[in-house]
C-alpha cells in the first residue's frame, strides 16, 4: 500500500547520501543530501575553551546552522542583510548543538573546542535531521584529526556513541517517514527525532501542527523514527568505516 | 516515599495561583505563579491582520516571552540593551505561540489579531509552562472582550479547547512533574509537555540532558505530565468560572 | 476648590503604596504604586566595578528603565525586538541613575556596582518618579544586604540623604502634583523634580508642552513639588523602618 | 572680581559667531560657535508629514544632534559604526527638537516637515545649547525658503517668538554662565536653560553633579541664564537682519 | 620558465569548472571552481521592482556575496551572528551588481528583479572574480527562464554581452594570472579586471600591497588580464552551449 | 576648446583649498574643498596597538568616512539612527584606510596608532578624492606632533611619499579631471585615481556607468589624473612647507 507522491513506503527513508570530506580546509566535513535537501556541514577543531570554561579540564562543542538565500522555492533574505538571527535559525543551531553534546564526553575532549557549521544548500525538507546526521560525521573525523594531530590523547573516549535525526509526521491521517516538503506542510503532527545508535532518545520534538495527538499516535510515529535513525547509524557507520 | 527538597509528592505540582484580571490595561491578562516563578501575561487584541493575511478571512495569535533582567539569581542584561533577542527566548516565544494557537479556530477569530505577553517576574524554573497556562486564561478573557465589544460575532466559536503545559523530567533517576531550578538543573531529562483540556498533546519537547532516555521512561514522563496538565486545566476551569 | 478628575486636591498625591522586598531574587526590591502606575524596582548588588574604575576604591551605580510592551493602553513593539532602545528609555534610565547617585557616598561604597531595574508593569503617567522613589527603597535594602554580607563595612555611610521624585504640571492653568497620564497630556507645563529628604533640589526637568512659562509658575510648581516629595521621603521613612 | 580662567566676568558669554548660510546645500543652516565649540546646523525642509500625521493640516519639526569622533580631546568611537545612538545623543536631539517646536506654530507650517540637523564639529562644553541656538537661525532660513518657494503661504505666521539657550551652573561656589568643557566638569550644580526672546522659558535642565541645590541658588543661575539668553537673542536678531 | 608553487605558468588559469543547473530551486544557477575555489551562484528572477522603481519600465538586478565560515583555513564568525555586514562583503556584493548589470538592458529586462546569490563554499583566492563568472551563467539561465515563462517577451535582447573577471598580480616582481590564496598574500600589486566578451573593460581595480605601481606594470597586468577574461569567455560559452 | 558648465579645460582642477590645523583638538587636521565639496580630515594619534598587533613593533593606521545627513541637495537618513553603515561608507572608509597606508612606514610608526577620519560636509562630487588628499596634509602634521612629543623618534621616517587622489571620467565623450556632482552622473566611464607624488599609482578603480571602455581610454584617463595628481602633490607641498 503506496500511498507517498515519490513512490516510498511509509517507513522508507528518501534517498540518503553522504560525501565525507567534502571541504578540503575543515577539520571534518560531509556534504548529506536526504533526497533533494542538500547540507554542508563543517567541524572545525580549535585547541582552548572561551574564558568562562577556562581551567576546568573540560571541551566545548557548538553549532549554528544557516540556510543559503536560494536554498529554498522562493528566495528568503538574508539574515546577516536584515542584521539579526530569526527565530528557526536559533531553534535549530541549538537543537544540533545539544544533539551533538550527547555524544560527546567532554572530559576526554579536554579543552578544546568544535563548532559544527550546517549550511543548507538546498532545501526540501528535513534540513536540520540531515544537518544532524551529517555533522556527526563531520564531529568523528574532526576528533580523529585532532587525535592524529596529538591535541587529544590517543586512547581518548571523546565519541560515546552515534547520532542520527529523522523527521515523522502524520500527513493526511498516516504516519511517515523523512518528510519532504510538500508532506511537511500538509502534516497535522510533524515530528524531530534524534537518537543514539544504541537505539535512545536524545530529543523528541513533536508538534500538533493541525489536530492534537494522542498517545498512541506519538507510539507509532516513534517506532517510524526509530527504525529511519537505525537505517541512518548503518550508513554513517559505512561511511565513516572507508 | 516523598523525595523531594520542598516536601512534595513527586507527581504533585508546586503551589498554583492565578490572578485573573491584574493588569487594568489589556484586554486579557492574568498574573500566574507556579511556586516562586512568577509569570505575568496579557492579551492584546486589536482588530486587523497584518497585511500578508489581509482578505482571506482568519484572525493572527503571536506571542512573546521575555525575562525581566533580575527575574533570576544573577542578573542578566537586557536583550532590549544587547540590541538583540537570545536563542531561548526565541525559542520560547515560538512554542507559547505555537501552543495557543492549537486552540484557536482562525476563522471564527476573523480579521483579528491577538498578541499575548508573558513577562517573567521572578523564575524558579517553569517559566515556559506557567506561561503557556497564563497566557490561556488571558487569551480567553481577551476574546471575551472582543465578543463584547463587537469585535467578533456573539456566536463564534474561537477557543476549541484549553491549553496548559507543566515540565516533567528524570531527576537522581526519579520521574519528577513540576521541576524548580535546582531539580531542573540536576535532571537527565527534561520534558515539556502542552496538551488539550481534553487530554490530548499539542507539544512534546524531550531533552536528554545526560543519559539518552528509553521509551519507557517517556511514557512514565508522559503519564506524569497528563496528570498535571489535568490538575492544571481544573485551576484554569475554576479561575475561569468566576 | 476641588478640580481634578479623581477628587484629588491639587497639591495631593494619588495613593502611594511601597512593598519592600517582592522579589525573592534581587538583594534589594520594591514594588511601589502611584495610583494605577505600577513599577518594580530591583538593585542588584556585585562585587567589584567595570574595568575602567578599578583600583580607584570608588563603586560604581547605573540604572535601567523599561516599560512592558502592554504596561500601557496601546501595545507597543519590545525594544528588544526592535533590537534598539528608544530614546524616552535612554533619557529615563540616565535620569534614575544621576538621581540615586546624588544620595551615594561612592568611595563609602567601595569597589562594589549597584544596578537599578525598574520596570514598569503599569503606566498611567509619573512612571519615571515612581521608578526614582521605588529604586531609592531597593537601594537602601541592597546596601543592607551588602553590609550584612560584609561587602562593605559596618560603619561606612554609604547612603548620605533619602531621594525622591515626583511630577508636577500646569493643567488648564492650574498647577498640579502628581499628574496621571490624562493630566499629562493636557499639561502645558510638565516638570519632574527629584529631592533629596532634607528638601534640596537633586534635578529640575521642566518643559513647555503648551505654553512656555514665567519664573512666577516655576516658583509655584517647585512649591507642590516640594510638599509632593515632602510626603513621599514620610513614607519611604515608614516603609524602612519596619 | 573676575575670577575666571578666560578673562570672563560671571555673567558673559564666550565670544557668540554666527555664519549664517553656511551651508550650499541645505534650505536654512548656520555655523555657530561658543567660544571653541562649533556646531554646523542645518534646517532641511520637505513638503508633507510622516504618514501618521497626514491629513491633520499640521507640519513636524524634528531634530537629530550628533559629534564627530575628533570633535572633542579624545577621539570616540562612531555611533553609527558601533551601530547605535548612545543616551547621550538622543536625550540632546529629543531636547533641540522640543525646544524648537516650542516657536514653531504646527498649523500655519502646514503639512510639511522641517528636519533640524546640528553636528558638532569641534567641542568645548555648551554643544547642545550652541546648538539650539544656531538651529533658530537655520529654521528662520528654511521657513523663509518655502515661503519664497510657495510650500506655504505669504501670510503664515510659522515662527511665532525667537529661541535660544544657554548653559549656568555653579562652579567652586560660584554661579557662572555659559560654561566651557574646563569649568563644565568642575561644576557642583549644572543647568541648561532655553527660552524665548520674550523672555518665558522653554527648558529647564538642573543637575546636581555634586551638592544638592537650593531655591536660591536656582533663583541666581535663572537670572544668569535670562541675561545669557537675552544676550543671544540680540545676536540672532542682528545676524538674521542682514 | 615556470615559477608557480603548483606548476602553472604565469598567464593560464587554474583549472576552472562550472556546473550549471546545480541548483534546482533557483531559475538559474551555477557552481563554480577556479582551482580550490568553488562558488555556488543561483540567480532568483521575481516579476515586479521596488518600489522607487515601479513605473519607469526598467528593471533591477542586483547582488549579495557571502562565504561560508569555514570556507577558510580559519573559520571566521558568521556576520548574521555579528549581525552585521563587513566592509569586504559589502564592497564585493556591490562590485558583482555594477559588474553584471553592464551585460543587462534594463528595459528589455522589463519590470522585473533578478538576485544574484554568490556564496563561497570554498575559499583559495579570487573568489569575487570566480562570483562574476558564474553569475554570468546564472544570470543567462534565468532570462532564458523569463522568456520560456512569458516574464518577458521572445525577442528582447536582456543579456547585451558576455562578462567575466580574473584577478592578476605582481608577486615577487612577475606579472601573473589567477592568483591562488598563497600568491595572493605575497603580492605587491594586485587587481581585479572584470571584462566583456568583446573585449572592453567593465572595472579595473588595482591596488598597491605593497610598492605602488608604474604605468608600464599596469599595462602588463591588464595584458593578463585580458588573455584570462578570453578564456573564461570561451568557457562560459562552452557551458551555456549545451 | 572649452567644454565644461563651470568653464574649467578638461585637464583642470576645480579650485581646491586646504585649511591645515582646523581643528584644535586633533593632532592633524585639514579642511579641504575641491570645488563646493568640503571635507573637515582629522588624524588621531594614540601611542599603542590594537591588542592582534601588540609586541611586533609596528604600527596602524585606519580611517573611517562619513557624510553629514544635509552635505547633499537631498538629506539622506544619518547611518547611526539606521544602526549600520552603507556600502559606500565601508568602500570609500576601506579606500583611504589602503591609500594611506601606502605612504606609511608601520615599523618606523612604531607600536602606535593613527585614526584618519574624513567627515564629509559639504558634497558636490569627488568626495573621496577631497578625503584622501586633506588626510595626507592631516596625517603629515599628526606624525609631526608624535615627533615633537617623542612618541616616535626624531630621526624615524614614517611618512615614505604623499598621497593624493583626484577623480576622472569620460563625460559625452569627452575624458576630464576632477568630475562635480553633475558631470559626475553623466559620465560613462568613472575613475579615481591614487598617486604618490613621486608619480606611481597606489590605487586605480575605474567603473563603467555606462559603455564599457578600451586600453586606448585607459590611458586618457591615466594621463589625466596623473596631471590632476601632480597639480595636488604641488598644493599639498606649499601648504605644508608654511
Amino acid at each position: 500500500m503506496n500511498k507517498r507522491a515519490d513512490g516510498r513506503a511509509v517507513d522508507e527513508l528518501r534517498k540518503v547520501t553522504i560525501e565525507r570530506g567534502w571541504s578540503e580546509q575543515a577539520e571534518g566535513s560531509a556534504l548529506i543530501s536526504f533526497g533533494r535537501t542538500k547540507v554542508l556541514c563543517t567541524a572545525s577543531f580549535t585547541p582552548g575553551v572561551p574564558r568562562w570554561l577556562t581551567g576546568q579540564g573540560k571541551g566545548w562543542l557548538t553549532a549554528e546552522y544557516a540556510m543559503l538565500p536560494r536554498a529554498t522555492n522562493e528566495r528568503s533574505q538574508r539574515e546577516s542583510v536584515k542584521g539579526k538571527l530569526g527565530g528557526r535559525t536559533h531553534e535549530i543551531s541549538r537543537l544540533i548543538g545539544r544533539s551533538l553534546r550527547a555524544a560527546v564526553d567532554m572530559e576526554a575532549l579536554g579543552e578544546n573546542t568544535i563548532v559544527l557549521d550546517c549550511d543548507v544548500l538546498q532545501a526540501d525538507g528535513g534540513t536540520r535531521t540531515a544537518a544532524i546526521t551529517g555533522a556527526f560525521v563531520a564531529l568523528v573525523d574532526a576528533v580523529d584529526w585532532a587525535r592524529t594531530n596529538k591535541h587529544i590523547s590517543r586512547k581518548a573516549e571523546v565519541i560515546t556513541d552515534t547520532i542520527s535525526a529523522i523527521s515523522v509526521g502524520v500527513v493526511d491521517g498516516t504516519p511517515m517517514l523523512d518528510l519532504p516538503y510538500e508532506e511537511d506542510v500538509r502534516a497535522d503532527t510533524d515530528m524531530n527525532v534524534v537518537m543514539t545508535g544504541s537505539g535512545k532518545f536524545v530529543e523528541v520534538q513533536g508538534t500538533a501542527e493541525g489536530e492534537p495527538f494522542s498517545t498512541e499516535e506519538l507510539m507509532v510515529l516513534l517506532q517510524l523514527a526509530t527504525k529511519g535513525n537505525a537505517d541512518l547509524a548503518r550508513m554513517q557507520a559505512e561511511v565513516l568505516a572507508n
